[in-house]
């Protein structure tokens, strides 16, 4: 199993510090859940049914043309490769670490790359998998440009996966009114966004067939009653004035913390609204300072860096920013 | 996609009967939902962390050593076939379906079985595959019989997968405890016995190095975090007294639903005590006659035959008593 960040009961133990006295900036995902509406009894009691409006509130909220509900944009993440003919697999690198591990599984051959040499390789590829916005770096592509990708993939019968599982923010940057076109799956996260991670729901953006071939793989009843209640309404049109108000805050947040940041000599070298992405080799050292105050965030080790997520309240900001002016006293 | 119970939104279109009108008695789903405790903000908000407490509940609950928490056992029955090598799998016929289909897709090669033709085949068997009771013909099969197939079978390295959905209210036939046998696999199934079908909850027991693979397998965060805080509740040690209390109440209700079948002239061929199952070469007549009534039960076309669930209220058992007595009005 790869490490992941919101492993806070794994820090609580090994730095001695009681769950609740952690601030956990270890995960990309909104501090401040979105409110959890009435569940009704039957979606707890039920088989989970299809057809009950979750995918055509996804399809109208992200601006596709098809949706399929999964349980958690991981669940796609593990289960595409398996729909593919082992090929060539371009992944960029670094980028969330489950998609190299999920396709290498599936018996294809990866090829990481970095963003600047995915232009040159690309010919060569059957598959292309990259993140928009990357994560942890934070890296956006152009649409235009990943269109461009595309196209030159299917032409060959090849495929571009994008998964646009911190896209919520910047709208703009997103493939997925393009998305019933052959070779192009985008991925796109719920729990992030609205931090309601435990809910375990994402949306795979892709042409009907596709979809018909990964519902069959996944089976069943994979996102679950209160999930898919829950997704329903807050996707829906009463939702939308409140969604936008929800980004313009994130995205302030998201500054805010590239600022903090900045200000005490950690400039980020990229970032979305839920996180900022700190490359430095001092990536251990400054992990394990915070760890030691409490303060969980998530270290990469190739390249040695860190990724910060948002506090939930001033308080937490304030917190941090002791810590990091009290980093900068120690090393400076 | 295979045909399941729980279909009742399609019923609903092809009868003309609005959804609110139906009593659905087409899944083995306890009728009556466990009261579904508060759940922390946490479990919706966070991503759901193993080393909660779950599995051990889970384990205590079943007598078994060791319990891998899954998002429903069809989670695990799509994934466990991936696990072997290509082998000769018996499957016992007829089952629940998805077994087989699972077995088939992972590229091995089906034997269906009868029950009575297993012993027969058992040692050319690399994995025999089971429900106890079974799923929909209610038969049961001795734990004495089924440890020495798994005996041979797990001399030759082979292994038996026993799927234990139907299991809660005859825990004498489970094979829980000896569940961490090298060989031997044992689903159980939360929804059904909890009438919670919404939350995909169920757990594999197994020997431990199985249980990583699978988790593997899955990857991270499969259950979401609301069933995993419901289900620790649930089958934690305060609720052993109300969870016998509601075996005692379904195996009455299962058998007050033999007892007006017979007495309709319709005797059950076996059951449980969430359903009875009815073979008849009169199977799709019945389906429709009761489907036309806002009745809808489960049909089997090999060997023609129909499932019924039980009725969650008095208003139902009537319901169903007066739809019986019309049918053999109609057919006598």
């Amino acid at each position: 199993m790869l490490e992941h960040g919101g492993r806070l009961r794994a820090a609580a133990q090994r730095y001695g510090i009681p769950l609740s006295d952690w601030l956990d900036l270890s995960t990309g995902i909104a501090p401040e859940p979105w409110p959890v509406p009435a569940i009704p009894l039957d979606a707890w009691a039920r088989l989970p049914e299809e057809g009950d409006g979750l995918a055509e509130a996804a399809c109208a909220c992200y601006g596709a043309a098809h949706a399929l509900p999964v349980a958690g944009s991981q669940a796609a993440i593990q289960a595409l490769p398996q729909l593919f003919a082992p090929g060539r697999v371009g992944v960029l690198t670094p980028s969330y670490a489950e998609h190299a591990q999920a396709w290498q599984r599936g018996g294809h051959r990866l090829v990481r790359l970095a963003a600047e040499d995915i232009e040159a390789q690309l010919d060569t590829l059957d598959v292309l998998v990259l993140a928009n916005p990357n994560n942890p770096t934070g890296e956006r592509f152009e649409p235009s440009r990943l269109l461009d990708w595309q196209a030159r993939l299917e032409q060959r019968g090849g495929c571009l996966l994008v998964d646009e599982a911190f896209m919520d923010c910047t709208p703009g940057y997103s493939l997925a009114a393009y998305s019933q076109r052959p070779g192009l799956i985008v991925l796109r996260s719920f729990g992030k966004f609205f931090g309601l991670a435990g809910i375990r729901l994402g949306f795979v953006l892709a042409e009907a067939a596709l979809l018909a071939r990964l519902h069959e793989r996944l089976g069943p009843w994979t996102v679950g009653g209160p999930a898919r209640a829950l997704g329903r309404q807050v996707l829906g049109p009463a939702g939308s004035a409140a969604r936008e108000r929800r980004a313009r805050q994130l995205q302030a947040a998201g500054e805010r913390l590239a600022g903090l940041l900045s200000a005490h000599g950690l400039a980020p070298a990229g970032g979305t609204a839920l996180f900022q992405w700190l490359r430095t080799p001092q990536a251990a050292r400054l992990h394990d300072f915070l760890a030691r105050r409490g303060i969980l965030v998530r270290r990469f080790e190739t390249p040695a860096s860190l990724r910060f997520g948002l506090p939930a309240d001033e308080a937490g900001w304030q917190r941090l920013a002791r810590a990091l002016a009290d980093y900068r006293k120690e090393t400076t």
